[in-house]
């Protein structure tokens, strides 16, 4: 007898992943160090965007000096200090060190947190999205007191005539957002910070709903609360309202600990498709997507229950800090998403999704 | 021999505090409960105002249901459920919950945190700024997701025609700040969340500076960063951007753990005065100042060494939360400021003291 009921649907269709044959197409080892006395530790993170017919990568190289046998040693940004920085060391054995659970990306010391690398923000380029060559320079560092622990994970956008770049600005005083907008990739202007800590992860709606400017962006705080995707809202890009939780974490879940938007939405017909990385609590990082509504980008339509990328690859499973695959830059070209990600936070990778297959598992 | 540099001043006087005699002023067992259920446990941190030849006080009323011996039992908002709100009921010895060190004020339960009791807004009424008289039903109360676990610690400002009040918006999604504004005190007009989570402490300007809005505001993260006084910028108050940090906590002194801005900065003739709370890491609060440039709120031209107020008398060192002076309301009459503050997280007390003694100990 057939049930009254339509069985659910369990065709979730995985989408296809094509990583790209060349992976990872960005190392460390490609890239020129600031400084003589540094070391290219990781390559991550970039934005990516379209610009005279090249693709470009606004990737984030993390430095650190050479570490020596029984010391940590990091760099901070300082404009008092010979090159810009100065170094702090400390003797793994001096009792206000507190290295948690071993993570490499950093390290308490006399009740202060610290990075064990510093990051700044430099250009790569590509003809063909694939082969890509990294300038010899850094393209944009740390300035000022609020980015003396460097500047990451910077998302790129095009919008009314220049490019938008949302990145995090770490400093004693903590982790928030900053915004820079250029036009020719030669010449910046600096907004400061547009979203107070601890914020990062902020991906920019490519144009206007309803009137305003709209981001996705991720506040993380102490008490009640987490590590959950919110909304907001502005008129000039600079002042930012209306923040709204439109995703939380999901407990058991891959994404059981912390979530963030990764670049920027993609209009569909279907509403406006956010890539998010998702991690779980032992710090595995998987994407996966959110679907919001076309007029009001604080409905969830729909989300991922399965990731649709998960480290798998070697590449991927081991580096400064394995099992990553994180995305804040994208091309699109109709159906294809071409995907640049953080691997492993050590390589720069590439991947190839279909818009329509993703839309299909939502 | 005389020495060539002066004498460092050691003349930083403190200034008188005049405690009223009638302190506490308002105490829970004057406020009726906003349920026959609920028993007001805290009634602290009210916002002041002048209002048509009265002083009116915002009152945080916090309640909860009467415990019962081996269980803990807190209130959440809920639209759903029969009066507005549900009862999360838990046993003292259930292994997902965690009390951390004894703390009144929340706990966590199954990975989320809560508070131990729910708060609303009351406003109560006096003649002289010493006798006061609550409303019988909340002013106030939490409204939609973001604000399930309350509203709380409201500063209330006239500016423009009308009284602005920012309060902190407590739900499972974070800690915000929310706006409100009303002109008669009978019709109120909600603007939503204008920071994110984690933040609270928000004190208004009571005037542009430099053609902007200017708050102060303090938001508290994980990593690197901890619980200080950041400044921001608006056209329109609903949106905030130009977030710097002002005044970070001090190791070792009375202000070394958090500190947060009270009710509006008050204009002087050498500065902007702002009152701040300052805890220690025993959770100690005491009462500061800072000056700021009269022409750009973001340079501090001096901070307070000692603490202006102390928890001193026993209905400050003994209560919900004990040794607590907390300040987010105020009124001014020429030298006159009249300070309202929550005493031990329990009471409503007042103080007055001469503006022009607290800048001499600047």
């Amino acid at each position: 007898m057939l049930s009254p009921f339509p069985m659910p649907s369990t065709a979730l269709l995985a989408p296809a992943i094509r990583r790209f044959q060349q992976n990872p197409i960005l190392t460390p080892g490609q890239v020129r160090p600031s400084r003589p006395d540094m070391v290219v530790e990781c390559l991550l993170n970039p934005g990516a965007f379209r610009y005279q017919g090249r693709v470009g990568l606004l990737m984030r190289v993390a430095e650190r000096p050479v570490q020596e046998q029984g010391w940590v040693s990091t760099p901070l940004l300082d404009p008092t200090a010979e090159g810009g920085a100065r170094i702090l060391r400390i003797r793994r054995d001096d009792p206000e060190l507190s290295i948690l659970n071993e993570d490499a990306r950093g390290f308490d010391y006399m009740g202060r947190s610290y990075l064990t690398t510093l990051s700044h923000l430099r250009l790569a380029w590509s003809d063909d999205g694939i082969h890509f060559t990294s300038d010899d320079a850094p393209t944009l560092v740390g300035e000022g007191l609020h980015e003396a622990f460097g500047i990451e994970d910077c998302r790129v956008e095009w919008m009314d005539d220049r490019y938008w770049l949302t990145y995090t600005a770490v400093s004693e005083f903590g982790v928030a957002c900053g915004l820079i907008t250029t036009r020719d990739w030669k010449s910046f202007l600096r907004h400061g910070l547009i979203l107070p800590p601890h914020n990062k992860d902020v991906g920019l709606f490519p144009e206007k709903v309803g009137g305003r400017h709209w981001i996705l962006h991720r506040p993380s705080g102490v008490g009640p609360g987490g590590n959950f995707i919110w909304v907001a809202e502005s008129l000039d890009m600079l002042h930012w309202g209306g923040h709204a939780c439109i995703a939380t974490t999901r407990p058991g879940m891959w994404d059981s600990e912390r979530i963030g938007a990764g670049a920027a939405p993609i209009k569909t017909e279907r509403g406006w498709l956010a890539i998010y990385h998702g991690a779980d609590l032992q710090g595995r990082y998987c994407l996966g997507a959110l679907l919001l509504d076309l007029e009001d980008p604080r409905r969830v339509l729909a989300r991922s229950v399965e990731p649709l990328m998960e480290p798998t690859e070697d590449y991927e499973r081991n580096g400064f800090f394995g099992n990553v695959v994180f995305t804040n830059g994208h091309v699109l070209d109709g159906d294809r998403l071409i995907l640049y990600y953080g691997a492993a936070d050590s390589v720069i990778c590439g991947a190839e999704l279909s818009i329509n297959e993703i839309l299909a598992t939502l």
